[in-house]
C-alpha cells in the first residue's frame, strides 16, 4: 500500500494535484460494479462496500460508516490509511477535511467517472471559498494500477420480446413522445437498468444487476448507443436497424463535446462529471432528479411483465420450498450445517428453474445475532446453524421473467416470550401493510407508519425503509417509489412492485425480517376517486411456531390462512408428493 | 366599479404601468386582515376571502378558486372584471394571463406590502422572458379610495407574566442564541403572531387572531420594533427597558435601507416585496421558510403554557356542554331555530369564561348539506336547524390562557346505515390517530394515513388535512407542524399543538367531521429511542347516536368510553346540577 501511496503521491506532484480523492462506484451510479471499478480497495486496502479515500501530500484517509468500523480498522492498518468514522463526534467529513487541508487556489482530483453530478456540487460548496481547481478527466489510479482487471467482457444477450412485452422501437418512441412534452431535445442516459430496460438488452457485466457497461443518448431525431461492439455481436444489426447508432462505449465524452441540441436533461444522481463537463455550455441543462422519464416509465410495469413476473414468483417459491424443506431435514439429523451451505442450495434449486440468470443479490443467510447486523454477508462460510435461535434468510434470483426477493425468519429453537412478541410484532407490520387500501398517487412515506405501528405501540422500530422498488429482470432496489420515513416525491401507482419488509434487530441476540414482493393494483374507484391495493406476489411459507396467537387479531389470523391457503394451492402443482405433504403442514390453518 | 376602474386606469397610465396586480392579503401575510386591507374587493367587488384582481389597460379580470366560483360570479357582474376560474381546464392563471398580455418591456405594479418575497419570486419566474419593470414602492389603491377605513387603533395589551410564562427579555435572549447558531446577525419578522410571542404582547386588530400591526428586527446587539405609538401606550416603557427601541409602523423599509449587518434573515412565505428590496444589496440573504426561529421556537408549548391550555380547554368544554344541552333542548320544543343562534348562544357562553377574548374564527354552524360545503359560513342568519339530518359544528374561542378549536356532528334525525358507516369511520379516524405511538421527530405526513386507513377501505377520504398546528392565544392555523398529505419537513415533537380533525363530506347531503386538540407528549424511551404520543385536550362529548357499534373494535369503544368518563369528570366540577345531569347520560358507558 506505501508503495502505491507513494506512486500515487508522485503523480500528483507532476500534475500539481493537492489532494486526490477515490470513492467507490463505477461511471454509472450502479450499486455494484465489476472489479476493474474497485480503484478505492485497491489503493487504500479497505474492501467495504462503500468508503472513500482522500490522498493530500502529507496525509491519507479512508471515510466510511459504521457499518464497517471494524473492518475497516483491521484492513487500513499499515497502509498509510487512517481512519475517518463517518458520523462519530468531532470527526470531519472528507470535504471538511478537504476543506481544512487544501491550500486556497489548490488542485483537487479524482476520475470524473466516478463521481456524479450531484456529488461533484456538494464537493464545490463545501469548497466554495477555496478557488479549487479539479483535474478530473485523467484517471491516475490507471497509471499506477499495474494488473487492474479488464471490463467485463461478457456477451450481451437479448432480452425477448416474449419478456420485454414491448420492442425498442416502442420504448424510443414513449421517450421521445415524453421528451416532447418537456421540451427536452437531448436526453442522456447513463444507468445501466434504465439503459438494459430501453434497448431489452441484458448482460453479465455487474453482480446481481444484470446489464451491459454502455451509455444512451437520445435526441428528438438521433438514437444513440455507446458500448464495447464486441459484445454484442448478435444485438448490433438488431439495435442499428431499430434506429440506434452505435459507437465506442469510451467516446461519449468526444460525442457531447461536438452536441448540437437546445435543452438537455441528465439526472444528477447518475450522470458524471466527465459526461457532464463534456456538454457545451450554450446546451440549456434540466436536471431534476424527479423528471427521469426512463426511470419513470420503468417502474410501471406493463401486463405482459406482470405476467411473466407472477410466474417468476411461483419458480422463486419451489426454489424456496425445496430450500426450506431440505434445510429442516438437514438440522433435524444434526449434521454440522453452515449459513454457506443454505447460498449453496439456493443457487442450486434455482438452476434448475427455467431462465435463470443469476442471484439478485448476495443472499442473506444469518443464524442468530449475524442476522442483527445490516448487511451481513457470511461468505462462503459463515457461522454454524445450530437450533438455539432465530435463523434469517434474505434471498432472491434474477430470471428472464422477473427479479425476485424474499425474506423468512425460522424458529430453530422453542422461542422464548420477547422473540415471539418481536416475531410476531414484524409478521402484524407485513400483514397490516399487505391489506391497506389508499387513494392513488399517495405518497410511500404516508403508508410506512402502517407497518411500523404495532411495533411503535410496543417500543420498538426498524432503521431501514419499509420498501423499496424492485426492477423487473433488473435491480432488485430499483427507484423512484418506495415506502419509508424518509420524504418523497413520488406517489404510489398501480403497477409498480415493491418490497415489504418490517423487522427487528436485537443487537448480540438475534434479527427478524419477513419480507413480500407486493404489486400496486388498483382496488375500486369510487366518488372519491381511485384506491389501490397491494397484491402479494411471493409465495412461501411464514413460519407460525414463533407466533404469539393472543397477538394477532381475527383479520389478521385470516390473512395469515388465506396467504397460507394460497401458497399451497399455487405451488403444489410444481412439488413432488414429499414436497407437498411438507408444504400442506407448513400452509395449515393456523 | 367603473368608475374606480377608471381612476385606477388613469393613476396607471400616469406611471406608465401596464397591468396592476391587487392580491387579498396585508403587509404581514396574516390569514385575516383589518379592512383597511381590503384592497382587491374594494377595486373589483369580489368580496370573497382568497383572489387576485389584475387590471391592463383593456382587461381586468379576478382569479379565485372553486369555493368562490357562484359567488364571484353574481358579485363581479357589471363590474368590468371578468372572473377567471382557477383550476378550470383552458383557464390561465394570473402569470399566465400577464405573460399573455404585457408588451415585452412592460411594467407590473402592485403594492409591494401586500405581495410576499416568495411570491414576488413565483411572478418574475413567470414573466422572466419579459423584461418587465417591478412597480411597488406605491399603493395606487390608496390615492384613490377616498374612504377607506384606517387602521386598527385598538389599544394593545400585555399577555400577563403568568400567561407568558417567559419574559420577552428572556425569549429574546434564546433568539439571539439561535441567531448566533446559524451565523446571523439580523433577523427580520413581519408576522404578527411570531412578533405578538415574542414581545408578549396581544392586540384586536385581525379577526380571530388577537395581535397589533407591527414589525420585529433583532439584530445580534440592537433589537427594534415598529408599532404605531399610541397603540402601546402602557407597554411602551416596559419594552423599551426589556431592551427593545420603538419606531414608527412605516418607518421600516427607511430603517432597513440604512441597515449594516453581514447576514439577515427573512421568511419569505411571509415577508413583503417592500421590506425585502429594501434590504441594501451588501447584506447576505437567507431565507429558507423551514429556517424561522421564531416559528419553530414558539410551537413547541412550554410547561407553563401548556398548565394554561389545559384550563383553557376545561372552559372551552363547559361552554360546548351549555351550547349543545341548549341547542339540543331548543330543538326538542320545536321552535324555529337557524345556523346564526347557535354562534350567538356559543359567544353568550364564552363571554361568561375567564380570560376570553373572542372567537378563534368564523364558528362553521351548518345543517344538512350545508356542511359539506367547505369553509360554509351561515352569517348572522343562516339555513333552519330541523330534526332531520345531521348539524355539523365547528367553532373555538381565544381565551388568555389558550386557543381551542372543536367539531362535533349531532344527528338531529335517525340515521340512515350510510350515515351511520360515514360518522363510524370517522370516529375510528379520530380515535386511531389519538392511539398511535410514534418515534421522535416523525413527519405528520408519516401518520396521515392512520386517521383514513379505515376510510380508505371503504372507498371514502376526505381533501383537507388531518390535522393543523394551533397557537397559544394566537392563531387557530399555525405552522410549522401539521399532519397531513402533503410531504413536510418538520417532525413531531413533544409540546406540539395539533387538530385531529378526520371528516366525511357528501355534496348535498351532509358533512361530517369530529375534531380534538392534541397535543404531543413523550409517551417512552426503549433502547430504540424516544416514542411520543397524544394527549387529547379537548373534553366535549362525541354524539353516540350515529354510531354503528359493530363497526368499532372493543379497543375503540374503551377508548371512547374513557374519553367520556374523563369528559364527565374534568367538567362536572363546573357544571350546575342539571348540567351534569344532561352530561352523564351524554357520556354514559356505551
Amino acid at each position: 500500500m506505501l508503495d502505491k501511496l507513494e506512486s500515487l503521491r508522485k503523480l500528483m506532484r507532476d500534475n500539481n494535484i493537492d489532494a486526490y480523492v477515490v470513492p467507490s462506484g463505477d461511471a454509472h451510479a450502479s450499486e455494484y460494479t465489476a472489479d476493474y471499478w474497485r480503484t478505492r480497495p485497491w489503493i487504500s486496502g479497505f474492501n467495504g462496500s462503500s468508503g472513500t479515500a482522500v490522498i493530500t501530500t502529507e496525509k491519507a484517509g479512508v471515510w466510511t460508516d459504521g457499518r464497517y468500523f471494524i473492518q475497516a480498522e483491521k484492513e487500513l492498518k499499515g497502509t498509510g490509511f487512517d481512519l475517518y468514522k463517518e458520523g462519530e463526534p468531532n470527526v470531519p467529513s472528507f470535504t471538511e477535511f478537504l476543506a481544512d487541508n487544501l491550500p486556497q487556489g489548490g488542485t483537487v482530483g479524482f476520475d470524473g467517472r466516478i463521481v456524479t453530478a450531484e456529488n461533484f456540487e456538494k464537493i464545490k460548496t463545501a469548497l466554495n471559498k477555496k478557488s479549487v481547481t479539479y483535474f478530473y478527466k485523467e484517471d491516475l489510479i490507471e497509471k499506477i494500477w499495474q494488473d487492474r482487471p479488464a471490463l467485463p467482457t461478457a456477451p450481451a444477450f437479448e432480452h425477448a420480446p416474449n419478456f420485454a412485452g414491448k420492442s425498442a422501437t416502442e420504448k424510443l418512441a414513449t421517450v421521445r413522445a415524453k421528451m416532447k412534452e418537456k421540451n427536452i431535445t437531448a436526453y442522456l442516459l447513463p444507468a445501466l437498468d434504465d439503459i438494459a430496460w430501453l434497448l431489452n438488452i441484458r448482460g453479465r457485466d455487474t453482480f446481481g444487476l444484470p446489464v451491459v457497461y454502455s451509455y444512451v443518448l437520445i435526441t428528438d431525431t438521433e438514437a444513440h448507443v455507446f458500448i464495447d461492439p464486441t459484445k454484442i455481436p448478435d444485438l448490433y444489426a438488431k439495435l442499428t436497424f431499430q434506429g440506434f447508432t452505435m459507437h465506442g462505449y469510451d467516446t461519449l465524452p468526444a460525442f457531447l463535446n461536438e452536441l448540437k441540441t437546445t435543452q438537455l436533461y441528465y439526472n444528477p444522481t447518475n450522470t458524471n462529471v466527465l459526461l457532464t463537463e463534456a456538454i457545451p455550455q450554450d446546451i440549456q441543462i434540466s436536471n431534476n432528479a424527479t423528471q427521469d422519464i426512463v426511470r419513470n416509465l420503468k417502474c410501471i410495469k406493463t401486463e405482459v411483465e406482470i405476467a411473466n413476473i407472477r410466474n417468476a414468483f411461483v419458480k422463486e417459491g419451489v426454489v424456496l420450498v425445496k430450500t426450506i424443506k431440505w434445510l429442516e431435514e438437514t438440522i433435524a439429523t444434526g449434521k454440522p450445517l453452515i449459513e454457506g451451505d443454505v447460498v449453496r442450495t439456493l443457487q442450486k434449486f434455482r438452476a434448475e428453474q427455467a431462465h435463470y440468470i443469476s442471484d439478485s443479490f448476495s443472499t442473506i443467510s444469518a443464524h442468530g445475532a449475524n442476522a442483527a447486523q445490516a448487511h451481513y454477508n457470511s461468505g462462503a462460510e459463515g457461522s454454524s446453524i445450530k437450533p438455539d435461535n432465530f435463523y434469517l434468510l434474505d434471498t432472491g434470483g434474477n430470471y428472464l421473467d422477473g427479479t425476485t426477493d424474499t425474506s423468512r425468519t425460522f424458529a430453530l429453537c422453542e422461542p422464548t416470550e420477547e422473540m415471539k412478541r418481536d416475531y410476531t410484532l414484524v409478521l402484524k407490520g407485513v400483514i397490516a401493510l399487505s391489506r391497506t387500501i389508499f387513494p392513488n398517487k399517495t405518497l410511500g412515506i404516508a403508508l410506512d407508519a402502517i407497518a411500523r405501528q404495532s411495533m411503535w405501540e410496543n417500543g420498538l422500530d426498524y432503521k431501514h425503509g419499509t420498501g423499496h422498488g424492485i426492477g423487473y429482470c433488473l435491480s432488485v432496489h430499483e427507484g423512484p417509489q418506495g415506502i419509508s420515513s424518509r420524504s418523497t416525491t413520488v406517489g404510489l401507482e398501480a403497477g409498480m412492485l415493491l418490497s415489504n419488509e418490517p423487522g427487528i434487530y436485537k443487537e448480540g441476540h438475534y434479527g427478524i425480517r419477513t419480507e413480500n414482493v407486493i404489486l400496486v393494483v388498483e382496488n375500486q374507484k369510487t366518488s372519491a376517486g381511485t384506491f389501490l391495493s397491494f397484491e402479494t406476489l411471493t409465495h412461501c411459507p411464514i413460519d407460525t411456531r414463533a407466533i404469539d396467537v393472543a397477538m394477532l387479531t381475527e383479520i389478521e389470523r385470516d390473512w395469515l390462512n388465506n396467504y397460507h391457503s394460497r401458497t399451497y394451492e399455487t405451488l403444489a402443482p410444481h412439488l413432488n408428493d414429499e414436497e407437498k405433504t411438507w408444504l400442506k403442514t407448513k400452509t395449515a390453518t393456523f
